[in-house]
């Protein structure tokens, strides 16, 4: 068990113990969709909406429709032509039902691509420090070595990403994958600009890595404009894009899904087929139940979550806007020794700190100041992110959040009284 | 791609192939269950079911339940005291809920333990050959080495393990665990004694093998006595039970588990946590939709499939007598030309031929003679099935059964005529 795996055993474990000891705490830890949305139960029509579909296109009787949709099926999914249309809709993602594969939850997409992707002994995967931490424990279970290198700054990730793909090289290893969330990313709530994805894509292109974009945020955007997934932006068909239901209906159904560019959907390095085999051998497919819950969903809106998913993105606003709101409240007299970013969707934001920000500091808050944060070095694969934590905004209410923040002012100023 | 892949590539592309191209012929190739039991739209209740069961015993609204049931979740699972005492109940198995982990499918829970086990460079995983193709797909896909021993007769059994093991151990490997189905078999049909039973605990015990029985049939037996499974019968805390849902309630929920002994959910080898942290990286957690219905559905049942499966077992017995009356007024007056088991359970039944019956046979009963079986030797590991055929009777009716036999006699009768 190398570090990466305690990085994560040391989150989850840290989240547990203290959401169990410490009850009262308010959490900001979890990313987590708000409760208030989490409804599975007005999600079951879309098992018989789906049949009907089904017995339409196929000719049959709805009973048979639900006999067939019961049974063992098709590995790759079942319902990739009407993904194929909402990502179309909602993303501008362009692509045939042939590239998607519908996988049980993202995170089971993301372990298969890398998995595939680095199979030999020298292959690394790249990623951003800090990163999500599936990422590296997918990674790390899997026996995958992977190489994260720092980057504060955007400006600073096409610099950064080559020397770390030329550091690589010269020590005989082969960047294979490189894995991001460019939009609303998780821990730091960063969105790259459109520029910033074309010049990664075009290295990534010219390195022969392909990139893995995963984008379970990318529909809480806070502005009427947003950067296009980089999916679209790709001209070398080198980008494959990871989604989710997780978010935008309910983590319970397991629904998410990749979308391969064509040529990697073909050709003796054929990465989908190599991927669809192994799901096979793993969870051999999808739940044809969640997958036809989301699949008559998706029929009742048209093949769009815009609607759907609107009152979600204005709650998740709000409640940003409450944290911005109470942390310049906070910490505003502090000038320039508190910061953090403003993120333009999505459920994180950032805050440095004038000092370091450990497991045991955050230990102290939740047990002393009634408030649960998590600091950035549980994310980190590299030093630099000793002195910031990340605060989810996206499952405490605002009365929950103007609390918390108050206890974080307190912790800080006791802690720089010192 | 080693020659296992292949064989599982082989039999999916087969059965896929031989369907779409003959779709008039009558297949015995897929041990699906039943159609007319595929009804998973009677299973919604389930979630408001349970959803109040948690309710009540968190004293929460049944709203907060639903909001806590959509969400991510624990990655053991959340209805494994249901489990337990279903299990408890129907099989005789006595464990703590903490001994049980919920999988995305059975397939999962064994990919995951052949994983966890068999984690060293020469480490190997045991198995009988024939055997389900699943074992083997996913130890090739995990790049675990697999050892398939000749087992023709269940006399043969010990003795035929004790040398694998022995040749094994010559050659500085490391026999980790020993994969089977003990109850009415896929392929072959063939249940072990208890005698044998016991036997292959004991070596396996001495051997420091983990024995992993997976049993996805057991509720299926057309016999008043069943033999008890291996767990119920290990005093060495060496066998692991793998169970699924798939078959009693049906595939599209995606729901299996494993059982560990308590001697593997503790201490420095803690496979049942090394299991769950695997889990946690590939699927996070088993749908909570899925679980929710099955936990609903036990607490409707109280906590006993029995009665939901009778008319099943029923009609799976119905069908076996039918395939035997079929093979016997078809090769009866073969006299030991052809001969076929008599299974006590269980989807499959297997036939011995007096010639070889590859892919090129199969191909042309389907083309020919309208009738879809699978050669043995798709599920060998080593020579000696060429001869014999595994026919599935879990998915065909009666009519069905009586034409495709008699259509199987037809191509062997020509075939013994030329």
């Amino acid at each position: 068990m190398n570090t990466f795996t305690n990085a994560r055993s040391n989150v989850m474990n840290f989240l547990n113990e203290a959401a169990n000891r410490f009850p009262q705490a308010i959490s900001f830890a979890s990313g987590r969709p708000a409760d208030q949305f989490m409804r599975m139960d007005q999600y079951l029509g879309g098992l018989a909406t789906f049949a009907d579909h089904v017995a339409r296109n196929e000719s049959i009787p709805v009973s048979r429709a639900i006999a067939f949709l019961s049974q063992y099926g098709r590995t790759a999914g079942i319902i990739n032509s009407l993904v194929a249309r909402q990502i179309n809709n909602d993303e501008g993602i362009v692509c045939e039902l042939e590239q998607i594969l519908i996988t049980a939850g993202c995170q089971e997409a993301l372990a298969l691509c890398i998995r595939a992707l680095c199979g030999g002994p020298d292959d690394v995967l790249l990623t951003r420090s800090p990163a999500y931490i599936g990422v590296t424990g997918a990674a790390d279970s899997q026996g995958i070595a992977i190489c994260g290198f720092p980057c504060t700054h955007e400006h600073e990730l096409v610099s950064n990403l080559l020397q770390a793909i030329d550091g690589l090289r010269t020590r005989g290893k082969r960047p294979r994958a490189f894995y991001l969330v460019p939009t609303f990313d998780n821990p730091s709530g960063v969105t790259l600009s459109r520029e910033i994805r074309k010049e990664v894509i075009a290295l990534c292109a010219a390195q022969d890595i392909v990139i893995l974009e995963d984008d379970p945020y990318g529909m809480f955007s806070f502005e009427a404009e947003k950067v296009p997934a980089m999916y679209t932006l790709d001209q070398h068909e080198c980008v494959v894009y990871l989604g989710t239901y997780s978010k935008t209906l309910c983590p319970a159904l397991r629904v998410g899904y990749a979308v391969m560019p064509l040529r990697l959907t073909s050709g003796p390095e054929n990465l989908l087929e190599r991927i669809v085999q192994m799901k096979s051998f793993g969870t051999l497919n999808t739940s044809q139940l969640s997958q036809s819950i989301v699949g008559g969903l998706l029929l009742n809106h048209e093949c769009s979550l815009t609607t759907l998913v609107a009152p979600m993105r204005e709650l998740y606003r709000v409640q940003r806007d409450c944290m911005l709101a109470a942390l310049r409240r906070t910490f505003g007299a502090n000038g320039e020794l508190v910061c953090w970013n403003v993120p333009k969707g999505g459920f994180f934001l950032t805050v440095d700190l004038p000092f370091e920000f450990e497991a045991q500091e955050a230990w102290q808050c939740a047990a002393d100041y009634r408030v649960i944060v998590l600091p950035l070095s549980f994310f980190a694969l590299v030093q630099g992110e000793e002195k910031r934590i990340r605060l989810a905004y996206s499952n405490a209410t605002a009365p929950q959040i103007e609390q918390g923040i108050q206890n974080l002012g307190e912790f800080v100023r006791r802690r720089l009284s010192r």
